[in-house]
């Protein structure tokens, strides 16, 4: 249903921006979890702003309160309960902008949709909201302790990380600010991120997410592929403009007898261009995607833009913006990818007698 | 839910490639809308196989029956049942495959998430589930008769279509086998699938779809965007890799000053990196996205493999294939996005007090 | 969702009383199960008209067909399409009432509704519709071997069977057209039927339903308990009134020292006035509900009633009616709490990290 | 879904007797009310323990605050999130039946089906989970500003108000702890309330409710009957035993000449045995239904029970406890009811093109 993420395992959420807080609550939770609560909020450090010297200012703790649902430190199967408190909201910083539509933000759209809205921070349209999903996401990586999850900044720009994931080291991650595990790309990226702030400017880019030891059948074939769940997930990520699994749009290019991947008698396959997954089914090969990020749209310059009645009007983004939004965006991915990957692997026990 | 498309309006549906019949279930659809039929058969044709030398010889007529839902050629706003017999199945076509993983095929996915399957052409796995979609689409496509929804092959293998949508005619889409309506491009389109086919070997390609006269305000975030809601649609296609809508995965490489997409007075965008889309709702301008299709799985070459008890064998496909699925897919891709704009659309009716 | 049964097994169905035929899909039916179709058809055979003396004289074989989803007569965990062909549809007899409404019939509403209805035979809200989800409920009854399900008529107009159902023999329930179990009472609901039917008129009556060898644990409070679940399910079938379980509205009069079942040390407990539900979820002991049926609407007298235009009309029944409608719904009320408890017991498979 | 009430306008919500907090997210609540908060506030007052002598003495102040979807006192469209917190917790008071089962209460099932579970008060199965349906209901009732419901305690034990409704003033339903609006019939319902407490137990009782000006066409057959929605909704709600509607369990003892509503020529009808609902969807006329409630399973007596162990223990209620929960129950079904008819209304609006 609509603003509800998981077919079966469920986050519901609410916020806005400059609301009083953030929050959801996670439904069909399966009992009896022992939670390591440092491990949800750590996923949420990775992502709070004030990280860094290349991501927004603005300070937030981002601390998570669980409400429900836990009992002596294990899930209990009811519904779990969650709460962040927004704490550094200045809403006088919109004041300027409470009629006028920003370009390339959602301000129209949600105007026009609804009739009204709360224009502080962009509101409900603000990608604050992703805190939610960090949060039911480290929930549910917790359930599936054998499967790894790493993703990285691929490219920012036109700089690329050249080297194939299987020639990286992604305990290196976290060891720059960019999140890219190639030490020399990832310089070249910093370098090219504070030039990018210091114009004022913002600028796009890159994540590639790997997952090994996906259990073989997850998925729910025809309208609930493994695929498809991942790229609607990926494509709710605010600024997100594709993706792409396996061999994706090179694959396109390619020939049969190029892209299929041939078994070996264990049944892992020879090559693993479809990405770990066949007929919209985890086929126990690593999976690996690709998500796109458009330059974040709050710019430090003077844009044409026209207000509410129509009024040709200039704005100009002030105070505390990304000037790119990836890495910070690298623990969104993960943790969605783990929330859709619980989700099917908790239906997969339903789906066939001998299981019973 | 799993196994059914659309949030509100909602489709169902049944069938496997040798088995009797597919069908499906539209729920949800308003009452009150007099029927083009011969419009839906017409999508139909433009998917079935058989049309020409560069796709499958499979000969279906692909005629759907509506069973239930309309009286006297209109639509009475209760579940609309249709049926599309299986005509041309010959189940002995797969003897030999039965026990054995097809490279790139979901067999084995199937056979291990399932314990069983039904092998004859694929079962389930086969891209004649398309087919329902169409009807439905089709369907749906009626709902919103102002909008236009086009779609064309724009790649085959390396060939590129170079121009922009705005350069062509959509009217010559079907003028040529290849669905390219840039007759240049078509015909070497055309050319390298011949080429292709004769070695027994498939090649992948992409497909564009344009969509005009989007009302305003379509698409419910934060977790139902517009363009996640089409991405899952695409990516659950067969074959499909790569989904991207707008600057798409160009848009990675630039900044929010190139990105940006400044207002006019009247609400149009001076640019429309966007692709139609802010904030998960359109804006009313024209929404476009590609979508990427691996080559065929199946060739008509020897290829390695195992079979379900963990032998090796080889395997080599047989009879009626698509040398590229490409052409075919143009329709599916148009009327899924129809489904996908006629859910939202609906839903949009019920979320401002004003319209009541 | 709407129009669909189920919240994670699903029945979606189509079909009007005067249409091609009705069917339906059922999604998320586990692999692997070997189906006994003579058991289904049997179920069809006790709703299906023409039966006996006491109940409509339309004459169908509601024969089933299955479509999909089942390979070599097990299950293949993919979507089970069913039709069943309407074949003796005389829509002629109801061109009288095209325009009409008749009394404590559907025919205003849906037209209200909709602005258009198939008005032959009641279109979509004939109870034809129940032979739907007699196959479903008769294919997931087939999910929970161990459980027995028996229902009776237990009431006919002031006719009631007195004795408690503990003291019934249910192998008689299809030793008599009425399907009550006790022998002498049958007679008497037979007799009184009969004498309704002679004065062209109808009544109505209760069904008990028992069910046995539940597992404990089916439920999902706090929104699906299994008695809500259960409400509803019977509250959809035509004529139906009110839903009770265990003590039901008689509970409403006593004390909680009274009513209070007391556990024994295998936690059985002494008295069951719970019904075999304690907050919504099953704890072992009898699940038993009551259904109340109001008389049949179509009567063979003269009626004041309206037509569309708003014009005063008088209507009168025709032809094939049931007097009395609650021997038939007998099969359905067993087949819909199998179908309801068939979804709680899959979904159960996923509530604790133990069982996975 | 389960753990969702409604359709499309949704419920989720989470809490736990003597958790931090109970809580819930409202979606597809449509933008541009302005919302009464007063009136929000007076039906939680209604609910909440502590109003009178013949309630719970559990002191709480039930105050609800909204987080989101709210801004300058009007919805926009966005999830609105809501919290109450818990203030009166007293943990240690359960201490003593950690580990036992208390008869007919949910510790036994919910221990059986999680594995887990908080045992103080209940944990997730106490009936405080109501309050934030209650939140809900207030919030939905004033989407429909022209429907009046009212409902009212119709017995309590052996003492029925015998007045029809059409009989009744309900603006005296408040002015009595009872909330039968007779005020004779409230006397002796209060007498014996108290007498009852007296012995430390407790008694059930029904309520009944009547819905005035609900618009026609409102109820989604075949699977979302209006009566189906609403028996789904009460028989959730705790010690709901049963649920009638219109002429209900009468109704089966009745004839069709007897039981059907002829129509006048303003389409109202000259009886309503059908309890404004016809073939699912409202037609105008007064929606009226009973709900059954048993006894409070907490007396404070010694009874006999078991432990997770599996020995014989004796339990005896202490403290704070309902001798009688119909009073309270009255604002439940109230709002519980304006919360269904507020769903089926939305969707609705979507059901017919020549509503767009």
């Amino acid at each position: 249903m609509f603003n509800s993420l998981g077919n079966f395992l469920n986050l519901t959420t609410f916020g806005e921006s400059h609301g009083k807080a953030y929050g959801g609550i996670i439904n069909n939770f399966p009992a009896g979890l022992e939670i390591n609560f440092d491990k949800i909020q750590y996923e949420l450090d990775r992502r709070k702003p004030g990280q860094s010297a290349i991501v927004t200012q603005r300070k937030e703790s981002d601390t998570v309160q669980f409400l429900s649902g836990i009992f002596e430190g294990k899930t209990t199967g009811t519904p779990i309960g969650f709460l962040i408190e927004n704490e550094n909201q200045k809403s006088k910083d919109y004041d300027h902008i409470a009629a006028s539509y920003r370009p390339s933000h959602a301000d129209f759209t949600y105007d026009q949709k609804f009739g009204i809205r709360d224009y502080r921070g962009g509101g409900k349209s603000s990608a604050r909201e992703t805190i939610n999903w960090v949060v039911a996401g480290a929930l549910a990586r917790q359930l599936l302790p054998k499967i790894e999850i790493n993703a990285y900044v691929s490219s920012v720009g036109e700089i690329f990380c050249e080297k194939p994931y299987q020639a990286l080291d992604f305990s290196k991650t976290e060891s720059n600010e960019v999140r890219c595990p190639d030490t020399e790309t990832a310089g070249k990226m910093i370098s090219k991120i504070k030039e990018i702030k210091k114009q004022g400017n913002t600028i796009g880019g890159t994540i590639t997410c790997v997952i090994k030891n996906v259990p073989v059948g997850i998925g729910e074939p025809v309208f609930s592929k493994l695929q498809a769940e991942l790229a609607k997930a990926m494509l709710n990520i605010n600024a997100c403009k594709g993706f792409e699994y396996g061999s994706g749009f090179c694959g396109a290019k390619m020939t049969g007898s190029e892209h299929n991947d041939e078994f070996n008698p264990d049944f892992t396959t020879k090559s693993n261009l479809s990405g770990g997954i066949q007929g919209g089914i985890s086929n126990g090969m690593d999976i690996y995607f690709r998500v796109a990020f458009k330059p974040v749209a709050t710019i430090l310059r003077l844009q044409e833009s026209v207000d509410r009645y129509g009024n040709a009007v200039t704005v100009e983004g002030k105070g505390r913006h990304d000037p790119c939004v990836v890495p910070r965006a690298v623990p969104i991915v993960e943790n969605l990818a783990a929330f859709v990957l619980a989700d099917l692997f908790l239906i997969s026990k339903t789906r066939n007698i001998n299981q019973f």
